[in-house]
């Protein structure tokens, strides 16, 4: 059995990122301590697998990605990202699925049993092949606790964070994206509008929520928690917050996703209400749908493949082309999208 | 190297499918010509690959599905209802994926030395994993001529028709589509419609173009080949035709696909015409987007989950459980898909 980083880390009392730090030579350590750790380390023998991975003579040139629902809508555009540039670093990707949607519809995400039991096979299906890495793609965002300790390669997980110390993490920067989407709503000349947000205990929600409200701070506007109505990001839940946010007299209305802001389009359109003339739209998610509504709804475009590419990025730098570097969970890549001006606002 | 199909089909001077038939006793052959081809199977000493299949003791569990696109929007759905039959089977999935619309946009489909450059590494990868069986999802439909000599299991073209005599194919039933559409059409009271058609050498655009011309003639309409317009399947092919067919007084327009009537409302909406008061427009494919345009497209289902249903069943018997099938490429499956009407005509 070789030395892993783990016991290293055991050895020199500190976290296994302390020692993965020093490793790659990161200026966040001690000098003291970085030599304490690097002594243990050629005591103990300790072969860090990435560099091993590097120079590994057989190497597969095949990257492992397991998705935990191929079905989202960011997922499979984030897949064929990943797939395009890796093929340009001559590497195949080979994509396993958990299905997790199909399978528990949205009651799973806090349940680690469900899946830990759906990834484990398709991780031990990654070994076997000898993949040279893996890329867990999260359905969700939320803190992931499923990667096997026995797994030996480079990983990333992609749109979730990783609690697991020895990889890191690339997700979508929801609070600039809650900021940017405030400020132009501002900027359009309206000092109060209507929030339907995502479910309340969800980490898109949140960091969102938190983009607006230091937009509004910023803007010298106060924040009125009663102009904040909780969607469940569907079509209905557009729906059926509108009336209560009409009562409260706003002029725009600002839902978390495309799809509860059609929801909104279907309300006013059923009460003779116009989009923009009467009340402005703003969406988030730049899905397809948003360029066929009418009027074209206006949105914020997730920017999904600069996150894969970010994520695609590290993988190579982490399978050591041309040199390896080593990331860990403190790293955390937070990619911006870019807001998408159509006719609704 | 053992005995294979096809030299069994050389020595008796049949077809393969002949002696696939003979070997899964099909009441296709005569009693006759049966005798023989049994006989010279067991004089070469043929051990069907397929049984022995059946009965590997070191089955992997595993269907490697190879897809054109993953992008497609028909692929993704297929693959999904795929890995949940199989897996309900206690077979996994695993998925490689050509990306040919990104490295080649459409010009691919005649070019089997760029569909096989791009398969023959996946289906390698496929056979190193030792998966029990492939589906091979093709992008666009087509003759499929890209499966390598020396693959040995079970396998299926999706969404295509095989060239290869040693596999069945699941394509859509595009001809009834085109019937049900235009006599729905017809139902609806409209003698004269115009259509705008996919690329003219286009299979799926053939096909449905015989559905229409059948449900006319059934229906004593006179067809008129002035009416059809070449589109191509772009919601600005439809734009671009849009005014031809006004010119020709024609009340109601069928597109081929959903993104093509949109490009059809985006032209009655610019010249200030009203979809259905004004002009009626029918869709194809029951995209996400049809069902959040203004007024909500009626269009055609393609049932893909059907289709991909069909695929995975047949996929399971060819593995022999509880006994195995032997379909060959005289074997087309065609899956018809279901009307969906909504607010449009």
């Amino acid at each position: 059995m070789p030395t892993t980083l783990k016991e290293i880390a055991e050895v020199c009392g500190v976290t296994v990122s302390t020692v993965s730090n020093v490793l790659n030579d990161k200026p966040k350590v001690s000098a003291e301590k970085k030599r304490q750790i690097l002594k243990v380390v050629e005591e103990m023998g300790y072969q860090p697998n990435y560099f091993a991975q590097g120079i590994r003579k057989t190497k597969k040139r095949i990257i492992g990605i397991i998705t935990e629902d191929i079905m989202d809508f960011a997922t499979v555009n984030m897949v064929e990202t990943i797939m395009a540039y890796l093929e340009n670093n001559s590497y195949r990707s080979l994509l396993l699925n958990m299905r997790m949607y199909d399978k528990w519809d949205n009651q799973w995400y806090d349940d680690n049993t469900k899946i830990v039991e759906s990834s484990r096979p398709l991780f031990q299906q990654i070994m076997s092949v000898k993949a040279d890495g893996f890329i867990y793609i999260a359905g969700h965002c939320r803190k992931i606790h499923c990667i096997p300790e026995n797994i030996d390669v480079p990983g990333i997980v992609l749109y979730g964070i990783s609690a697991d110390e020895r990889y890191p993490s690339v997700v979508l920067d929801d609070e600039k994206g809650g900021y940017e989407v405030t400020k132009y709503i501002i900027d359009k000349g309206f000092k109060e509008f209507g929030i339907i947000s995502g479910k309340s205990d969800n980490m898109h929600t949140n960091r969102r929520l938190l983009g607006i409200q230091k937009a509004m701070f910023d803007a010298g506007i106060p924040f009125n928690p009663e102009l904040v109505r909780e969607g469940d990001w569907k079509r209905t839940g557009g729906y059926e917050n509108t009336q209560y946010l009409l009562d409260k007299g706003v002029k725009c209305i600002f839902c978390m996703n495309d799809l509860m802001a059609a929801g909104v389009y279907d309300y006013l359109y059923d009460h003779g209400l116009e989009v923009k003339k009467d009340i402005s739209v703003m969406g988030y998610d730049d899905r397809e749908i948003s360029d066929y509504m009418r009027p074209r709804l206006s949105t914020y475009d997730l920017n999904h493949s600069g996150l894969a590419k970010k994520c695609a990025e590290m993988m190579i730098e982490m399978l050591g082309e041309p040199e390896t570097k080593i990331y860990n969970n403190a790293h955390i890549a937070k990619i911006a999208g870019r807001l998408i001006e159509r006719q609704s606002i």
